[in-house]
C-alpha cells in the first residue's frame, strides 16, 4: 500500500534524485537488484531511523526481525526485465523491522530513501518474533545464580563452572494466555568440549523472557552423569594432509558474481540472506539457445521452516518440538564456513549480515559459498555400435554449481544446498550432522533397559532420542512467465485389450491439473505419479506445455496425532507438497509469529480457502523430512545424513540442453 | 559336490602340486582371491578343455556363459581368514560352461586343475542362456537380404544400405512350446549416428535363432519417418577446453590395487567381472580401529537382473520387456570407459574379460573404474558456541571411493557404481543415460494426436515410449559373519499417556524380526520403517545388536497386472525387498535361463518354500525401480536420471568411524 502511493505521486525529478541516493546508498556502481538483502550501510540507516523515531526514547527496545521489505513481484520483474540504462524503474527500498517494546510486538516498514517509518503496527495475534541472541544468552546464565540450580548442582557433586546451559523453545500446549519464554537445559562439560553429550537430567528450569527471570524451577529426579570419554568431535583424519595432488577435472566454465547476482553456464540467478530463512535463491533463469533468451524459473526459493520434534513425551522433553527458522533463524545461526571442509579449495564466498538486538549489523564473514563441482558424474552418455564400421562413444562430465549455507541450530547443523545443472535441473539439498540431542540415563548397557525409552543407547548412561526433521521449502516457480498451473500426473494400469495382442496391462499417465488449494496437497508416494508445474500459456514447438517437475526423495510424514499440539502448529507437515496461489505475505509456512504459535496462522489456515491456483502465479510447499533413529555412529557426531529433491526440466526444452 | 570330494581325497603332496600349478596358472605371485573372475589364460584353458572332450567335435558349438563356477562360500571364507604362507587351503579352480550344441544346452562344470570336464548336464527347463554377440549380429543382418524387408524398404523410397537393425529378445507369452527366437527391428540412419531416433515403424520380423532364419514376417503399415535433425549427440561443451586449473582437494588417502582386491581408507573389498553381472564386489570388509580388525560386511553384491518393460501394448513394441542382464549381459555389454568423460582423470581402470562366442577370450578394455572422489560434500561437521571463552569448529570434507561401470544395453547406458565411504556406508548408484527407445508416428504436434498414444512426443513424428527400469541387487550381506538376522523395524505412533505432561502423542520403534521369507518380502515406503541387517550373535559394548540399514530411494513397484506374461516372468518386481537364506545356487532373480523363462524359476518361486531367515546366513534382494515418463529435454540423449540405495551401519560401531 505505502509503496504504490510512494510510487505514484513523485514528479520525475524528485525520483532521479531519490535514484541517485538510491545508489550511493547502496555504494555500488551498477543499479543493486531489488531482491539484494539489506546491505551493512541499509542495516545502520534502518535502526537510525527506528531509533530517531519515539521508539527509540523506549528502554529495552528489541530488534528482533530486520530485513528488506519484500517488493512487489510485479515491480521486480518489470525491473528484470528493463534496460536499466534507458528506463531505471524506480522500486522503494524498505525494511521490515520487529520491534519488542514495553512487552509490545511492533511490525514497522521503513522506507530508506524516505528516511522514516512508513507503517507502524501492533501486532496482537498469537505467537512471538524470534528471540534475540542477548534473551538467549541471558537466559542460559540465569541458572548459574538460581539458589535452587545451585543446590541440585551440588546435590550431584558437580562443579557449577563446568555447567553450560542451552535454551529451548517451549510451544504451546493449550495454554490460554502465553508469555514469551524458554526452557533452558544444561549440560556438564568437565573436560570435553562436547556440551550435548553431559546432560544434567530430570531439572526443568522456565525463563520468563521479557522479565528475564526464572519463573519455575523442578528438580524432578536425578540421573547419572555419562562419561566425557569419546565426545570429542575430533576427526580421524585432521592430520591427514591436505596439499595438493594436481587435478586436471576442474571445468573452466567460470562463474561470475556481480553483487549477490550469479551467471554460471546458462544459468542466472540472486542469492539473498536473512536471518530467518539464511540463503535465498531468487529470480533464477536459464538460457535457452534455441530460443536465444533466457526464461524463467524461480522466482524464489528458501527454506521456509524447520519442524524437530522429539519423540519422548516425558516432563523434560515434551516441549521440544522445535521450528528453528521461525524461533531462532536459520541466517541467525549462519555459521562462518570453513574452506575445504564445509566447501572445496575452489569456493568463493559471500558473508551475510543481519540486525544485531540493538539493531546494528552483525557480520556472518563466509555465510555462503558458491563453487564448481566435478563430482565424477557423467551428465550423459552413449556408445552406439549399431553403425557400419564405425562405433561412436560421447558423453560429459557432469559439471554444476553449488550455492551452499550452513545453519548450526544448537546441536544440530543443517548443510543447505542449492545446485544448478547445465540439464536445467536445480538440486537441492540438505545434509544434517552435528550432535544429537540427548539424555541421560541410568543404564550403561541395553539389557538393563527396564521401562520404556524413547531412543537408542548410544553411550553408556546416554539415550539419543527419537526425532524427526521436517524442512519446508518455499518455491515460487514461475516456469516461463507467472501464470502457471500445476498437474498431478498419474501413472495408472490400463487393460491392454483390443491390441490384438498378447499383452495383457501397460501403465498411462493420467493428467490430473489442480483446480483448487485441496487437489494441490498430496501426500506423495502413496500413487505414482509426475509432479508438474506448467505454463498453461506457452507450449513447446511440439505442442507439449513447458514445465518443470519436482522429484522428491522418498517421502516422510509427521507421525503425531492431529490433535497433538505440536502437530497443530505444524499441520503443514501432514502433506509433502502444497500448492498455492502467490501471496505476498505468505512466506512462512508455520506462521510469521513461530514462537509458541498456536496453528492458527500458516499455511493450513491460508489454504482452508481453497483458492483457485489453475492457471496462475502458485506456489509450490515441499517438505524434506527425516524420521531420525539414532545409532551409535550418529555420536559423538553425525555423519551427514542427505535429503532432498530435485526441480527438473519437462518439456521445458526442446531437446536436451546438454547437446 | 565335485568339490568337496575333491578336497578331501587327495594326499598332501598332489595338493602342494597342485597348488603350485594353480599359482602358475594364474601368472601372478600371490595366491589369488578365490572369487577372482577368470582370467585370460583360463578363459582359453577353459575352452581349449571342452573343445578336447566329446563337444569339440560337434559343429556350431556356441559358448553362451562362462564364469568361475562359485566356490563354496565356506571355502573362500577359510581362505581368506587364514594366514595363506603358513597354510594355503586348497579351492579348487572350476569354470561353469553353458554351451548349445545339436539344439541343446549343456550346463558343464570344467576343472582348471584336473584339466577335464567334471559335470556335463543337459538342461531341459524351460528359458534359453543369453545370446551370443553372434547371434544378435547374425540375427540383424537377416533382414537386409529377405525379399519382403526390401520390399518394405523400397516401399517406403528407403536406402537399403543406410538401414541398422537391432535385436530385441522377445519374452514369453504363454507360448506351449518356444525356441530361441528375436524380433528384429530396423532403424534408418539416413545422415544420423543417432540409430535409435528413426524407426521403421510397422514391420515384425521374427527370427528364429538355432536355424537364423526369418520365420515370420509382417508388415503391417506405413509411419513417417522421423527427421534426422537434432537427433546426434553431441556434447553442447565438447570444444571446451579440459586443461587443467590446479586444484587441491584431492586427498592423500590413497588406495592400492593388488590383483582383483582393492584396500582404501579403512575398507577393503574384491572387484569381479563377469559377462552376465558385469561389476560384481565381493568380500567387503571394514577396519574396526577400536577392535584391531577387518569386520565383515557384505560377500557379494552385484546387479542380479534388470526388468525393462515398455508400456504399449500394439503388435510392433508388446513384447519388449528385457531383462537384460540374463538375455544379453550386462558384462557382456560393458563399454570401455572414457577418461574424463565416464570417469574423472585421477581414476585407474581395470580391463574385463569375457569368452566370446567359440569359447576365446574377448578383452573389454577399462571395463571398471576406480577413483577418490571429493564432490565438495560434508563427511560431517559442527560449530559449537556453548563452550565459555572458545568456540569450536571441526569437520571434515567428505572423501569417498567410487567403483564404476557402464553397460550399454542397446540404446540405454547404465551407469553402475558402489561407492565406500569411511563412515561404513556403502552407496550403490544407477545412473540412467543414453538414448531411448522411440516410435515413428504420423503425428509433428500433439494437437494432431487422435488415438492414444503410448509415451510423449520428443520430436516430430518420434514418439518415445512409457517404460520401467528395475534394477534388482544381489546382497549377500555378512554383518560381522555369516549368521543374520532381518528386522523390520517400524516407525509407530503411541499415545503419550500417564506421562503427565500435555504431550499427547509421540512415535516409537518396533522391531519385528522376519522369520520366514514371507515375513522379509516388502513393499517399501507403505509404512515408515527402518530396514536392518542384525547379527543376533554380536552385540556393541552397550548391549546393541551390531548391524547395517538399507536406505532406499522413493520405492517404485511395477503396474504391470499380475497375470501379464512378463509381469509372472519378473514377479519379484512387486516387492522392492526380498529376504532369502543364502543358497549358492540362487544369484539369478528371474531364474538363469532368463531368455523365454516362464517365470518358473527365480526368486518369487524359490522364496515359495517360506524358508526361515532368521539367525542364519542371508541375502537381501533390492530392487530399484524407475517409471520413465519421457520429456523432450530426454531427447536426442538423456540428461542422466539418478536412483540408488545406501547400506548404513546401524550400531555396528561402537560411535562414529570418522572420529
Amino acid at each position: 500500500m505505502m509503496r504504490s502511493r510512494f510510487d505514484k505521486g513523485i514528479p520525475m525529478i524528485v525520483q532521479c534524485l531519490i535514484l541517485f541516493l538510491f545508489l550511493r546508498l547502496n555504494s555500488i556502481n551498477s543499479l543493486p537488484h531489488p531482491l539484494d538483502p539489506l546491505s551493512p550501510t541499509e542495516i545502520n540507516k534502518t535502526r537510525d531511523i527506528v531509533q530517531g523515531s519515539y521508539l527509540g526514547a523506549i528502554p529495552n527496545l528489541t530488534y528482533h526481525f530486520v530485513d528488506v521489505e519484500e517488493p512487489d513481484k510485479k515491480h521486480v520483474l518489470e525491473w528484470l526485465s528493463s534496460n536499466t540504462k534507458d528506463k531505471p524503474i524506480i522500486i522503494p527500498r524498505q525494511a521490515k523491522v520487529v520491534v519488542r517494546a514495553k512487552g509490545e510486538t511492533h511490525e514497522l516498514v521503513v522506507d530508506l530513501i524516505k528516511k522514516s517509518i512508513v507503517s507502524d503496527r501492533i501486532y496482537t495475534g498469537h505467537g512471538y518474533p524470534p528471540f534475540t541472541f542477548n534473551e538467549l544468552f541471558q537466559a542460559t546464565k540465569l541458572p548459574l545464580t538460581y539458589p535452587k540450580f545451585k543446590e541440585s548442582i551440588a546435590k550431584r557433586g558437580l562443579n557449577l563452572s563446568e555447567v553450560s546451559c542451552v535454551p529451548f523453545t517451549v510451544g504451546w500446549y493449550g495454554e490460554k494466555i502465553t508469555r514469551r519464554a524458554l526452557k533452558v537445559s544444561c549440560f556438564y562439560r568437565g573436560g570435553s568440549v562436547n556440551v550435548w553429550a553431559r546432560p544434567i537430567e530430570g531439572i526443568t528450569v522456565l525463563v520468563d523472557v521479557d522479565s528475564m527471570q526464572i519463573t519455575m524451577y523442578n528438580d524432578r529426579y536425578i540421573a547419572p552423569m555419562p562419561k566425557a570419554e569419546g565426545t570429542d568431535f575430533q576427526s580421524s583424519s585432521t592430520s591427514r594432509s591436505k596439499t595438493s595432488s594436481s587435478c586436471d577435472d576442474v571445468s573452466d566454465i567460470g562463474f561470475t558474481i556481480k553483487g549477490h547476482e550469479v551467471k554460471w553456464a546458462n544459468w542466472v540467478f540472486h542469492v539473498g540472506f536473512n536471518a530467518r530463512a539464511g540463503m535465498i535463491i531468487s529470480t533464477a533463469s536459464i538460457f535457452d539457445d534455441k530460443r536465444n533468451k533466457y526464461r524463467r524459473v524461480l522466482y524464489r526459493g528458501h527454506v521456509s521452516e524447520t519442524f524437530v520434534p522429539y519423540m519422548d513425551p516425558t516432563e523434560e522433553w515434551y516441549f521440544r518440538t522445535f521450528m528453528d527458522a521461525g524461533e531462532f533463524g536459520l541466517g541467525r545461526a549462519a555459521d562462518t564456513l570453513q574452506p575445504r571442509v564445509d566447501c572445496p579449495s575452489n569456493a568463493v564466498y559471500m558473508d551475510g549480515y543481519m540486525a544485531g538486538p540493538n539493531g546494528e549489523v552483525q557480520q556472518v564473514p563466509r555465510a555462503i559459498c558458491i563453487f564448481e563441482r566435478n563430482s565424477g558424474n557423467v551428465a550423459w552418455r552413449h556408445m552406439e555400435i549399431n553403425n557400419p564400421q564405425k562405433m561412436i562413444r560421447n558423453g560429459e562430465a557432469e559439471i554444476t554449481l553449488v550455492v551452499r549455507m550452513v545453519a548450526t541450530v544448537g546441536n544440530y547443523d543443517y548443510v543447505l544446498d542449492w545446485e544448478f545443472l547445465r540439464s536445467g535441473s536445480i538440486k537441492v539439498g540438505v545434509d544434517l550432522t552435528g550432535i544429537m540431542e540427548m539424555k541421560a540415563v541410568s543404564y550403561t548397557e541395553k539389557s538393563q533397559i527396564e521401562e520404556r525409552v524413547f531412543g537408542t543407547l548410544v553411550a553408556e548412561n546416554t539415550i539419543a532420542n527419537y526425532h524427526d526433521h521436517h524442512l519446508t521449502y518455499y518455491l515460487d516457480l514461475d516456469i516461463d512467465d507467472n501464470s502457471n498451473s500445476f498437474i498431478n500426473a498419474k501413472l495408472k494400469r490400463a487393460t491392454a485389450s483390443g491390441f490384438g495382442t498378447p499383452r495383457k496391462s501397460y501403465w498411462t499417465v493420467v493428467r490430473e491439473i489442480a483446480k483448487r488449494e485441496a487437489e494441490g496437497r498430496i501426500q506423495l508416494g502413496l500413487e505414482p505419479a509426475e509432479l508438474l508445474i506448467v505454463n498453461p500459456n506457452k507450449r513447446t514447438k511440439l505442442g507439449n506445455e513447458v514445465g518443470y517437475r519436482l522429484i522428491s526423495a522418498q517421502p516422510v510424514t509427521s507421525l503425531l496425532s492431529d490433535d497433538d499440539y505440536p502437530q497443530r502448529r505444524a499441520s503443514y507437515t501432514k502433506y509433502q507438497l502444497w500448492v498455492t496461489p502467490y501471496n505476498r505475505s505468505e512466506r512462512w509456512v508455520g506462521g510469521f509469529y513461530a514462537d509458541r504459535s498456536r496453528g492458527d496462522d500458516g499455511l493450513a489456515v491460508w489454504s482452508l480457502r481453497n483458492r483457485e491456483i489453475e492457471h496462475t502465479d502458485i506456489v509450490l510447499w515441499h517438505t524434506v523430512g527425516i524420521h531420525h533413529v539414532p545409532y551409535q555412529e550418529d555420536f559423538a557426531a553425525m555423519p551427514a545424513i542427505h535429503g532432498g529433491f530435485e526441480l527438473r526440466p519437462a518439456n521445458f526444452f526442446e531437446s536436451s540442453p546438454l547437446l
